[in-house]
C-alpha cells in the first residue's frame, strides 16, 4: 500500500483540533473520511489512517502541516490533493503537496524539527480581518524586551512551567532551538523552532513573554519561572487562535521513495 | 457640531458593501447606528451621516478606509473609537483612529487619492486560511508579464473599457497614478493607485491583467483593450473577495482643526 506524505493548511476556527473527537470535528476526521471516500473498496476493517507532525489544539491553525496515510490506491500526487481538496469542502481544509513517500517515513516519529508561529495583535482597536487569527492585546508592548527575555528560554531545560497539565510526554525536558521575537506593523510575531513540544508550550512561552512585553515582568523573572519546574510560576496560556503551525523537517533520507 | 475623522478596517464578508441598502447589513449602518446610539439626544431630524473616501462593493474589504460623520457631542478620539467598537461588535469593523477636524474636511470630497490592493492567490490547493480574501487561481501566473503590461494601463485615459454598467462617475477619463504588480510567496499582489476610480475599476483592471499572466493576452492585447472604450473588449470582472481599500489620502491643511 503506497504511503502519501500530504502537507496541509487549515483555519483552526471550526475545529476541536486536528485530533478525532467524539465533540466535533477534526482536520484528521475531515481529511479520512474524504480518503475513505477514495478508496470505498478497501477492507472494512482498514480505515485510513491518518498520523500529523503535531496535533494542533481547537482553534489552532496550520500553514505547513505534515500527516502521512496509507492507501489502497495508487494515485498521481496532484491528483489526490485535488481529490482531498473537494472533498473536504467546505471545511477550511487545504492539501497543499500530497506524494508517495518510503513506507518507513512517519509524519510525526520520523519529524526531526517543527516550527510554530504566533501572532499578537498589539493595538487599542479589536482586530477585524485578523479576528480569531491573532491573540489582540489592546496596547503597546516592548517587542525589543520580549526578544531579549526569550533568550532566557531557549536552550535545553526542564519546561515542567510551561507544560499543560494534560500533558503526555515522558520527559519535560526539552530543547528549544530558537524563540524569536519580530515586530511586523501592529503585530508582533514570536515564532518557536525545536525538535518537540510539550503541550502548550509554545502558548505558555507566548504569554510570559506578553508580562514581559508589558513590563511586568524582568528577564530574571522569566529565569526564574522557568527555573520553578511549576506550571503555576510562569504566565498565562495565550489563546489558540493566534498560533500556527508552520513547517516540519525531516531528514533527507526517509523522505523519498 | 465636532466633525470626526475615522479610519477604519473591516472584513467585507458579511456586508452588502459599505453603503446602506436595505437587502442586508452595510458598514455605514453598522456604524451609524453605533453613533446614534452614542448621542440619544440629538434631533429625530438629525440622524448621524457617515461619508466615505470609497464605497466599497459586498465583499471588498478595507484596511485603511477614511470617513467622516458629524456628531452633536464633543469625545476624546480614542474614545469615539472604543464606544463604536464595543457598539459594532459582533459585525468585523474596527476604528483605529477617530479624531476631530475642521468641518472643511469631507472625507470623499476632499481625497486626493485612493489606494486599493488586490489578492490573488496562484496555487493549484483551495485557500484555506485566506478565504474570502484571495482570488484564488488553481495554477501560476506570469507576475512579470503582468507588471509590463500594467504600465500600459497607467496614465490619462478614458477607462470606458474597465468601468461597470452602473457607474455614475461624469466622466469616464481617470488619471491612474500606478498599478503595481509584486509577487508574494503563493499570492501576486496588485495595487492602484489614482486621485478616483470607476465603479469596478480595479476589479476590472485585475480581471485583465490574470488575461496577461496566463499568457492569453499580450501588452498589445491591453493596450487594444484600453483604445476599445468598450466594456466588452476588456477582461472580467475579478471577485470581491481579493480587493481591499488601503489607503486614502488629503491635503495637509484640510485634516487638521
Amino acid at each position: 500500500m503506497p504511503r502519501y506524505r500530504l502537507l496541509i493548511e487549515y483555519d483552526g476556527a471550526p475545529f476541536v483540533g486536528w485530533q478525532r473527537q467524539v465533540n466535533g470535528p477534526s482536520v484528521q476526521q475531515a481529511l479520512e473520511e474524504a480518503a475513505e471516500r477514495l478508496t470505498p473498496n478497501r477492507p472494512a476493517d482498514q480505515p485510513v489512517r491518518l498520523h500529523a507532525a503535531g496535533r494542533t489544539d481547537a482553534g489552532v491553525h496550520a500553514l505547513g502541516m505534515v500527516a502521512h496515510m496509507d492507501l489502497p490506491r495508487v494515485l498521481p500526487g496532484g491528483k489526490l490533493a485535488d481529490a482531498l481538496n473537494a472533498l473536504t469542502r467546505p471545511a477550511p481544509i487545504a492539501v497543499l503537496e500530497a506524494r508517495v513517500v518510503a513506507d518507513t517515513f512517519h509524519a510525526r516519529f520520523s519529524c526531526i524539527e517543527r516550527r510554530y508561529l504566533y501572532r499578537l495583535l498589539t493595538r487599542r482597536a479589536t482586530p477585524a480581518l485578523a479576528r480569531g487569527r491573532v491573540w489582540w492585546i489592546p496596547r503597546d508592548l516592548d517587542a525589543e524586551a520580549m526578544r531579549h527575555a526569550a533568550r532566557r528560554l531557549v536552550g535545553h531545560h526542564d519546561f515542567s512551567s510551561f507544560r499543560a497539565a494534560a500533558c503526555q510526554a515522558d520527559s519535560p525536558v526539552k530543547t528549544l532551538d530558537a524563540l524569536d521575537v519580530a515586530r511586523v506593523g501592529d503585530e508582533i510575531h514570536v515564532t518557536a523552532r525545536a525538535r518537540s513540544f510539550l503541550h502548550h508550550q509554545v502558548r505558555n512561552l507566548v504569554g510570559t513573554l506578553a508580562l514581559v512585553g508589558e513590563g511586568k515582568w524582568s528577564d530574571d523573572d522569566v529565569g526564574r519561572a522557568l527555573a520553578a519546574r511549576d506550571r503555576a510560576a510562569a504566565g498565562p496560556t495565550a489563546p489558540a487562535g493566534g498560533l500556527y503551525f508552520l513547517a516540519a523537517r525531516y531528514p533527507d533520507d526517509c523522505t523519498e521513495v
